[in-house]
């Protein structure tokens, strides 16, 4: 039995297989500024009221402050919606992205977390079953509680080996290259030894980046590690701690259709380039590429800990006079941890431009629309042609070390 | 002599009187990243070159970051621009709103400031003769060093009396009010007790606002007040100070074509109702209008002795729950002021957005664009109809402590 497999076993109450269906109960159920309005639409056209207020999370993050009147509009409906069916988890523009939202205060393992956006999958760090919905599947979980899943097949992946030089950012971009496309419909199951003593953060960056895989979702075993998270993170009771321990599930032979072991001990740092988040190369290949914009931040990498490491690598020194630097904290705790630990200090001198808490230039709809020809590096976990500005722009997807000394440089490179 | 009629006198080398047209040399001439494109333009269909590469400030500030291909276009147009001719004095996204550097490096008394944006009446507060042009003319500043004016007539504005409650941005909204549009090419000379008594970011509020009236400039004698600034914030060395007092103008008695005295003593708080910043009320008369957004920022009142009263009345409190607050310092220096004194922090706890040193919303372009029928309250000079976002949304204008005090009660009010 996968660890998938486990966590919707425990869900629904008996033994369940890859491949099967089944009906399961949200514990969370998640939508954004971009689609509370259409999962609300939804729910409307069905003439269903909202069944489950109380596990309904509302995060405004794709576009904070609204930058046209259609988004200013579309949270004007989402606010409409809050009011409406009394949702009190409501976070509006400048607490965070949704993703960290729900990490900092909701997710925790076992649950199913049901997601009206694509990087639902980063919760799976908590050994949680989550993944992403459209709005009308949304619109049905807000409406009944409930929806249907196939159970996913699992692909193992297994980190091993031992080199500080290398980040979450990177084994991730890594395992995007070894997989390609190929984990449509499936868990990715990440572990071994790197994974074992990884922080949540890096366990959410690499979950959050499933997706890019075509996968359902990614999932790692709850241990000491999310369970100390839970409890100096988010205070949590040694009571319900106990309880959670108690149910944690340990997966000893997974039921895998492919097991993938990565050595990262002679690994270089990895890049994506254009126009494919799997299109990955070791940075001795790229590095020298001129940049116009960096972009550090997104569910990916906004965290205090990428932040701490950005802050390392601008500490007194200036952006290069040809690129923009955009930061943005992933959540509002992120931003006021930062500002105590004189990090938004250091990246203001440096030069950067900071967003308020949101999902940023990620989208290309404000906050860093790249012009033709321009190339940006980028934090974020998508570089898809146009993607964030005009076609003929280019992203390269990189980790927060390389995202800062490069800023610096002016050129894609991790001498610095 | 009016005050501008002297200016422009000294700076010609004869004596010169309201009416007269002459060519003048720019000792500055500014352009931003959205007229900076324009003047570009035009300079190479004259086929001509920059004359006064170092006469010249170029300020990226009113889409910080790119909020759309086409803005980011532009800034790649206006980097060219920096690059062919040699511009030092440049100032990427993230230094701030191109009115604030302007104050913080560049203008001195006596000068002829020329900036392609409206709000370049602005400098007028160092005594100096500073207006706006349009992009073509200042393609042909740029080109030559000069360009044509006629010597504005002036209304003399004197305030008196004395009222604590009183901000400059109450004293310019209600000369908004009297002069309405009755300005239009006249110089605004503001004088009298209060103005005597008033900081340098109090005077940069009042003439800031001189255009709203239509005016060609607003305008400030130099005094201790001036020469202070010009030691403590530009750090200008006693030889430079002592020549600027030597070369000081002194108005006696004026050239007026108006005098208006108001006297502040029983003045209330006041708002520019939809949508002119001449439809001017007390607040009393607008007292508990419920607002969707608050904008603390712009040219008018982004400074950091503004934000300090922003703090003092947001300090441990919550911004209302279905208020948005967005807070942009004017300029970076102003930023890391704030990150110092502890006030980012406070706003960021009472729950506002605060985005990169920049125009914001003011222009409606992005950072804060208003759905149709909501009411925005702003500390910027305009609240022309559709300006924020839908021609169906609202903006009052008021100083920063209202816009503060009502973010948190989530209607316009003076009690907090």
């Amino acid at each position: 039995m996968s660890l998938i497999e486990a966590i919707i076993s425990k869900k629904a109450g008996y033994e369940v297989t890859a491949g099967e269906t089944l009906t399961l109960k949200a514990d969370l159920a998640m939508t954004h500024d971009g689609s509370t309005p259409l999962a609300y639409r939804a729910l409307k056209e069905m003439g269903a009221e909202v069944k489950i207020p109380e596990k309904i999370v509302i995060c405004f993050d794709h576009t904070v402050p609204p930058n046209t009147v259609k988004s200013a509009e579309f949270q004007k409906i989402a606010l409409e919606f809050v009011k409406k069916f009394n949702i009190k988890n409501f976070h509006p523009g400048g607490e965070g992205i949704c993703h960290q939202i729900l990490a900092e205060n909701y997710v925790l393992p076992n649950m199913f977390v049901a997601g009206g956006d694509s990087h639902t999958c980063t919760h799976g760090a908590f050994g949680a079953f989550a993944t992403g919905f459209g709005a009308t599947d949304m619109a049905y979980i807000y409406a009944t509680g409930e929806t249907w899943i196939k159970v996913p097949e699992t692909i193992r992946v297994n980190i091993v080996g031992e080199n500080p030089n290398i980040s979450p950012k990177d084994i991730i971009l890594r395992v995007c290259k070894e997989i390609g496309k190929r984990a449509i419909y499936k868990a990715i199951e990440f572990g071994g030894e790197v994974v074992k003593k990884m922080d949540m953060s890096g366990r959410l960056t690499l979950c959050n980046m499933a997706i890019e895989m075509g996968a359902k979702t990614g999932v790692i075993e709850a241990d000491e590690i999310t369970f100390n998270y839970l409890r100096e993170e988010r205070g949590l009771s040694e009571e319900k701690i106990n309880k959670l321990k108690r149910e944690a599930i340990k997966v000893e032979e997974g039921n895998y259709i492919k097991e993938i072991f990565i050595d990262i001990t002679e690994m270089e740092e990895q890049i994506a380039l254009p126009h494919s988040p799997d299109n990955v190369k070791p940075i001795s290949e790229v590095e020298g590429l001129e940049i116009d914009q960096v972009f550090i931040g997104s569910c990916t990498n906004g965290r205090i800990e990428d932040l701490r490491i950005v802050a390392k690598y601008l500490k007194g020194k200036k952006v290069h006079k040809d690129v923009k630097l955009i930061i943005i904290p992933a959540s509002k705790k992120v931003y006021l941890k930062a500002l105590k630990e004189g990090l938004i200090e250091i990246f203001i001198k440096a030069g950067a431009m900071i967003c308020p808490p949101g999902c940023g230039p990620c989208l290309g709809a404000h906050q860093g629309v790249l012009a033709e020809g321009e190339v940006c590096l980028s934090t974020s976990n998508r570089n898809f042609r146009g993607r964030m500005g005009d076609p003929n722009s280019y992203i390269y997807l990189c980790s927060p070390k390389i995202a800062a000394i490069s800023a610096v440089k002016g050129y894609i490179t991790n001498e610095g």
